[in-house]
């Protein structure tokens, strides 16, 4: 089985590191790659660390570029991807790792992005559960439109959705701080994102409940059972490491749960999965560990003395984050063994 | 007027910087600089950026190399401080950067550290607000014994305390989470403190309401007129920055508390400070801005959606953190000018 | 075909390397990881990247642990590899990544390392040009023990073979200086490999003529032909970043050669290799384009104003400069495609 | 004595820096600042950690905001200098940042600049070995108008010149490779320069001859007496570090020297410095040591195996490269205390 492909924004971090995976993908061919003022020169140029992809030219990202393959990434700014869904009604599977296809409520959508709302896709985390005791990989079987998730929405979700569905932790009144590199803001020419002003400091930014990625967590908590306000103190800070989420997040433990209850909410959740693990009780991990891979790590804690689960989980913003998201899903989609092309093991030291 | 000084623990990070910012002060002579198993070599060797200490040669650290001064600044791990009190008796001014001297409560010592219990000195951070409408700063005066305090605990207190003393935020559900440089783990041969593990990484520790600054935070909160029960979910995160930590602490708004009283908590505790400053509403620090200066910088969100304040707060750990925090108060316990010797400004980029 | 695998230091950087990329591996099982004071623990506390291999436990590195297998690899600290070649003496394939057997010639051995001298084992870079127009590659077919190079020494050799081997460049005159990772420098417990020794800093060592991979460079540029004196003025510089090596090779440029000669030099050399390239005129490597990666990218500039050819080339150290070429040497003696179980393309950003 | 000043380009890294040490020059009023986009705007939002200088507005940068200052400072892109020369004809003091007036040969303009040639102004490095076994210093008593240097230029020529000077190196075949931070490449919005290229990477730039500052180092090496034909290979890399110039540069011997003749070159000429220190025999410096000085610190080996004398220097590249620089000379031609407002000793670890 050879399946054609195309990836659109090739030129940027995340249509770079859909790229990278995909060229580890056995049943996989790139056939174009597209970009919009990047159009015209080698790929390899942008992405000099493709070296197995040296022989690719940027196309002008069009609806003509990009139909006629099985599979279509589109790796665009928000608000864009809109635009090519008409004419891509017969590719068979699309995916979008932009924005614009994740939420279901059009109320969320005007309150955090603003312009035209996009009708949802299938979300791509396939290890979240939703209710009914099933999971979102459920949902992903055979689907044809997929909204791969906002990378610090599906680290948080992911860190606390066990919780929330097994009901042993409150989701009225979560506070996460969240670690970050500066690729998961894009190649974006910003002031802010200079190595000079990043590099031996640690940045905050979208502080007090203005990140885009709230909402989205709201979505995940509520898919998985939250009832009642649900309530999420977010704040970002930008770090000196190109890559990687260290996501901590609390949440007040629930009247009755038992620090055994607890455990086993996550247990139950993940104890199956192979790309989002629990360590051990003790255990935290570090983003160093995942970098590369399509791996979230989980540690647990309960702090009976603050009354609160505290959860440290640590993604690679652009593959467990993304691109692997997206790749992930793709598999499912497409019948294919979920873990295909996709590492579990980091790249450290 | 020339204050003659020691420096125990002078080859060390705590103990490097004390130096650093002494032979900037015009009214300080540095007489003795002492070391473990580093005695008797150049303090130099040591510390190759201290250019204008060259001539000075690690003596022992004793009771007798360490007396006869006007000032002595102890730079000791836990524990080691209280042997030579005895022998300091005659000395004016002792300043423990350790500790040994913080806590109040044998109680709290017991869970957090363990070991005898050393009497508590006057706590080295002048702005914080205490009981009556007063701050620290008057208790410094004439100061004899002075404990200088934990670098995340006092970046935390100064976070909180104005909201916690003026009753608009609730200190039963404090959540603080730090990103912090290796330098305040000091220059200890440990694994985990390895370039190769911290660089491109983000790595917790002491999760779970474990570390040793949580009750020095209470008890500085209980200062300020807390009560009740004082919870904090406090997690500590490593990053890629040699200096620096950035504490986004978050606590519920109490009950009633408008916008502009919550604002003007923290305007009142610090419009009139020279080395703690409230940023304008819709900023927030970086650590950066405040690297080698004395200066803590805050910023203020108010998150109606989440029902919390957010408090982001950057200082340089081994400055306003450690041995500014020393030398601020032992310019206050001297009557000298409170700023002597100390730089409000960073050094960035 | 399953290869049945040892490896011994497997708690350390270069022993962890050589493990993530056998688990790529499809024709290997990892049998046996073995460690000195770290025995008896599980390989995921020392290396909690590697998720698939959760389920080894260390062993004590004996003779006995390490016999029966089909391949062994050591990555032992200099000196240390010698006591096991007489226990494995029917073991078919024995990789040493240290440094014990790299060198041919006892006097350099002496001089720059001491101790008693072992005998040479084939050298592991496959691309290396050897007299007789032949590459190292020849030497590996069916190769049963094998010298894994030094990772600056191998980086410098690849650099500037081509030229000495054309006769385009002068070796006697060889000035190269190498910006690395700390990780070059194991897991060692040493105050200057500290993360805050290290983070926002550029810190020389081994300044002068005294790095242990000098003799081990001119052993290359010999075995490529050339003949008078070998000068290498080498200086490695620790920059904040936890692998790579980015080498800035120069020589002078030889009576008569053009640049066309120049550039023929090294396009004849790599044109039909897969892990090392020459990038087109004009362009240069960046570390992060190899991190994770075999590869070797090199950039070549002709500067006849100083005479001088300069070859600036990216390694992964621990890929390439280590690892990577083991297990690409393993593939050659064991009739493998060379490139199995090895990644071309790096992980960036 | 209070000098009244004014800053262009104050909203930039150089700009900034001049800022951060005029801060604390005790005789210095920093009366206006000026940029050209960002004029209108207050200081602190461009330079937030410049807390002292907080009530400065940025004004736009024309002849007459600059004109009636007793000291301008231009820190302006290179070539646009020039259109305020005539409008400070009055103004006693000019220093130019910028490189339009350090070259004293046109037709070396031409080549590595090109548009209009300036004249040149009095270059601004004191310690700088000038024919006659004077210093540069001389020639800044009293000057009007001073060229601050090249960061790398400066560093590198402060490397050789002794060497030069006394005849004991051979100024034909320079090597020189330099691990330099971004912020010499200013605030400018380039990919290059995201913290997402070069955080974890090692990347060089201007390789082969091509960048600016080396016939700045060709014109301070004639001054100093060199004879016959300069020769500089010159590669900078942009290494992970916000600060710092880490250059490690190379000449063969002169025939006949010995290495006491070679050690005493670079100890006549800097044995009485402050801000130019040679260390130890064996000792070599860090970029940390010197962040935030105006110290330039010298490691030199002589390296008989290889021929070569290696000089290692340490500098902050907007300290002693650029502002540190400026302000020194300031103070020399204005007759202060050569040292007044600058550190020697770094912010370190």
């Amino acid at each position: 089985m050879t399946i054609s492909v195309a990836v659109s924004g090739a030129s940027g971090y995340a249509g770079g590191e859909i790229l990278r995976l995909l060229a580890a993908h056995p049943d996989v061919q790139i056939r174009t790659v597209t970009a919009h003022s990047n159009a015209g020169q080698p790929l390899i140029e942008h992405q000099p660390h493709l070296r197995s992809l040296a022989h690719l030219t940027l196309q002008d990202t069009t609806p003509e570029t990009l139909a006629g393959h099985d599979v279509v990434f589109l790796a665009l700014p928000h608000g864009q991807s809109g635009q090519y869904t008409d004419a891509l009604v017969d590719t068979p599977l699309v995916i979008d790792a932009g924005a614009d296809h994740r939420l279901t409520s059009p109320d969320a959508w005007d309150a955090f992005y603003g312009g035209a709302f996009h009708e949802p896709w299938t979300y791509g985390v396939p290890e979240l559960l939703v209710t009914g005791g099933r999971k979102q990989r459920e949902n992903l079987l055979g689907a044809t439109r997929i909204a791969a998730p906002g990378c610090n929405a599906s680290t948080v979700s992911l860190s606390l959705v066990p919780g929330v569905a097994a009901g042993v932790i409150d989701a009225a009144d979560i506070v996460t701080v969240l670690a970050v590199g500066p690729s998961g803001a894009g190649k974006s020419l910003k002031t802010n994102l200079l190595a000079s002003e990043i590099l031996g400091s640690a940045n905050p930014y979208a502080v007090g409940g203005t990140h885009r990625h709230i909402p989205e967590i709201q979505q995940a908590l509520t898919d998985a059972g939250a009832t009642g306000r649900i309530g999420i103190s977010f704040t970002p800070v930008l770090v000196p490491m190109s890559r990687g989420i260290l996501a901590t997040s609390t949440a007040p433990i629930a009247a009755g749960a038992t620090d055994a209850d607890i455990r086993a909410a996550w247990e139950d959740a993940y104890g199956d999965e192979t790309f989002v693990q629990l360590l051990p009780a003790g255990q935290f991990p570090r983003t160093a560990d995942v970098l590369g891979a399509n791996t979230a790590l989980i540690g647990l804690a309960i702090d009976r003395a603050a009354n609160r689960v505290v959860v440290v989980t640590a993604v690679d913003n652009l593959v467990k984050g993304t691109a692997g998201a997206a790749i992930q899903s793709m598999n499912i989609a497409l019948g294919l063994p979920e873990a295909t092309g996709l590492s579990v093991n980091g790249v450290a030291p």
